[in-house]
């Protein structure tokens, strides 16, 4: 996608060999025109795909997953990260371990809103080693759903996550895909 | 907003005298469509006000305020509640008591994405008792950013949050207030 790759490539900041700052578009300050761009590509890329639900986790996959369900007409649902008082009992729950922050998480879904009927995309803004997907997926599957595919905003491929999920069969779409960030640069892969 | 309020008494859970759940279309499940028509409300209210930053909280503001930011043509800030590593130093802090929670969090700005000649519209999903809002306040005048107002999705007005702020002067906005949920019932206020 030209015009994120761009956004990258301008505002980016590569803090290290792996780590890519993108505060200032996606997971700090929104940049709500790029989001709905993204989600327009997003519907696009799944245009053969027929989605009743969009799974995402709070809190920078809220913003793309919603400019995709305008755009598709269909629901978002986050995964919370801690319980809340108002949302107990009644869970699919997974565990997420996030290296960025170095802490795991116990993610929620409440099974009110996903179903065996639904055809889930899962949604995140980065893809690295996949243990947020993989998360997604685990309640997904223990809800019955079927899971149409993964849209990826940014996805770091010299990480193994995109690699491990293509290799168990599930469609990955990411929507820029990072080659390096070696010396401060950012190299993209081609297609 | 009659969209909503129809949305609230049609789906809205009432789970004692001052909880109402809204998961099925706010705060965990998302309707994108009703996220735009709330966005475009809000743009409506303040159509007056210069706005250059949309300044909300993690995670329930997110939806909202992308809508508002890609109606109006603004950028979207959300405050995180914990520090992650790639946000460190370089913020604007302040303390939120969540009594939905039952704890305090620390919430958190980058200075980059703030400052004095910003004229800024906070925006949150409920307001009960104002603790987030007053910390997004504190977090403006950090900055030095003009406060222009509060939107507001759903205010419940039987508590003191949209009292106190009116009093200092702070322009509120509420797209649904509610009087009560006395007795398992939802009542708004008219106007």
């Amino acid at each position: 996608m030209k015009l994120l790759k761009e956004k990258i490539m301008n505002d980016g900041k590569v803090l290290s060999d792996t780590v890519l700052k993108v505060d200032s578009f996606l997971n700090h300050q929104i940049d709500p025109l790029l989001m709905k761009e993204i989600g327009e590509e997003f519907a696009n890329r799944f245009t053969d795909e027929v989605i009743t639900k969009i799974l995402t986790i709070e809190s920078s996959g809220i913003a793309p997953s919603t400019m995709l369900g305008l755009t598709i007409g269909a629901p978002v649902v986050f995964a919370r990260k801690r319980k809340s008082l108002t949302l107990s009992g009644n869970l699919y729950s997974s565990k997420v371990h996030s290296f960025t922050k170095n802490e795991t998480n116990e993610i929620s879904v409440s099974k009110d809103f996903l179903s065996p009927d639904d055809n889930v995309l899962i949604v995140d803004d980065f893809l690295a080693n996949g243990e947020a997907v993989k998360g997604l997926l685990d309640i997904a599957q223990q809800s019955g759903a079927t899971v149409v595919g993964v849209g990826i905003v940014i996805e770091k491929g010299f990480q193994q996550g995109g690699q491990i999920l293509r290799e168990q069969g599930i469609r990955v779409e990411s929507l820029a895909n990072i080659k390096s960030l070696a010396n401060g640069q950012i190299e993209f892969f081609d297609y």
